[in-house]
């Protein structure tokens, strides 16, 4: 039975770490709320999840992923249960509890990029707190985008079987998370991103590597790929990147 | 050998949903960042392992957890950890992984609470972000803390071991940490915490029945507990409260 994915339809977002992770590994997948409502898809599927009384242990928010009886909500979350399945994570707990502190700390980057559009509430539009977002923006700019950049160089260049990956000698989700990371920061603050890169080496090689794997590759020039846009987390305001 | 829990020592923090299970289960544990420095402890204890190029896994920020040389960041990775070890998570995998989606729901909630009074920059004063912290704070307190509050609501309710525990019919380290977000919510937006808990009675319940748990009541009254204040996660600005 293949797995499902639930997540907003348009948007990469947090959804996608749970989709790289999947195509990473050729997994049999659907993408529900991206399917026909005939079939039983769509986002009305998701939303029952969500919504329904019935759902003994609902996700607080997309995405989640149903696998059988199991429903799994939080990105971290999805890919700690993911991980050892595809073949995506160490076999040791402690290697499996540093890649998922990994994961965890990528979250916390992907959360500080959404607050630099919307750093007042996601309920209201991004004009309606761009003075608020152009200061909160200069500040992850130069203060936290770099921070975290170096953290994961200094974190490959301390791995004992070398740089080319996060944990261990082979790739792991966490790889494909700081992948989609730094593409998402390419996209949404390119210039600020380049220059962190230039500092952070390990970093961009190892966001060039995982683009090249065979299967990320595939995916990557597949429709299936949604392209960023301003409905996603990384968002591409020129004002923002200084 | 004790744990070592490293976190900063003068304020509640993060570190706390650690050191609340840490005492629910009568851990033996070291709080090393508030020991001596002429014992090897202290905040230098605490820095070296996110400063030492010989550290392999350094955490990103505290709180972080020592045991042995395996060494945990990540508030809801510690917790993971732990969590087995002091039996405050269920057997099976999938309750194990319905707790820790909990705790990351908690961490969500508590990284927004952060951001009411430091919308803008963690390392600018409250004063130089008062504007934009009190709109923040606005929509928190009108669509997010309840949002939350009713979610955890719906998760005690349709609990099938009933509603005085978030899994199963034991604690975990999710009610600790459920305890842990009301008491701070209390501290820090006592009416629109109280006006929210009118509407979420078993979220109310669970955090009194856990404030009067014999571990968890003796350490709260003790000086191991260190009082809320205006340097940590949950603070009291009368203005924040509407």
């Amino acid at each position: 039975m293949p797995y499902e994915l639930h997540y907003w339809p348009t948007i990469q977002g947090r959804g996608e770490f749970v989709r790289l992770a999947l195509e990473a590994a050729g997994a049999d997948y659907v993408d529900v709320a991206r399917g026909c409502e005939g079939e039983g898809q769509g986002v009305a599927a998701m939303l029952h999840f969500m919504e329904s009384p019935a759902v003994q242990r609902p996700p607080f928010a997309p995405p989640f992923l149903v696998d059988g009886k199991v429903i799994v909500g939080q990105t971290a979350a999805i890919l700690l249960y993911l991980g050892p399945r595809l073949g995506l994570v160490g076999k040791s707990e402690v290697q499996r509890l540093w890649t998922h502190q990994l994961q965890l700390t990528i979250a916390d980057a992907v959360s500080e990029v959404h607050d630099t559009h919307h750093p007042i509430a996601s309920s209201l539009y991004y004009d309606d707190q761009k003075p608020e977002a152009l200061r909160r923006a200069k500040e992850f700019r130069e203060a936290r985008l770099p921070k975290f950049l170096d953290w994961f160089e200094s974190v490959l260049q301390r791995n004992p079987r070398g740089s080319a990956h996060l944990v261990g000698a082979r790739l792991s989700y966490a790889d494909l998370s700081l992948f989609q990371l730094v593409d998402g920061l390419l996209y949404a603050f390119p210039k600020a991103t380049r220059r962190a890169l230039m500092k952070t080496s390990r970093v961009a090689a190892l966001h060039e590597s995982v683009a090249q794997h065979k299967r990320v590759a595939a995916y990557l020039a597949s429709e299936r790929r949604i392209a960023f846009n301003e409905a996603g987390i990384f968002r591409r305001y020129p004002e923002l990147d200084g």
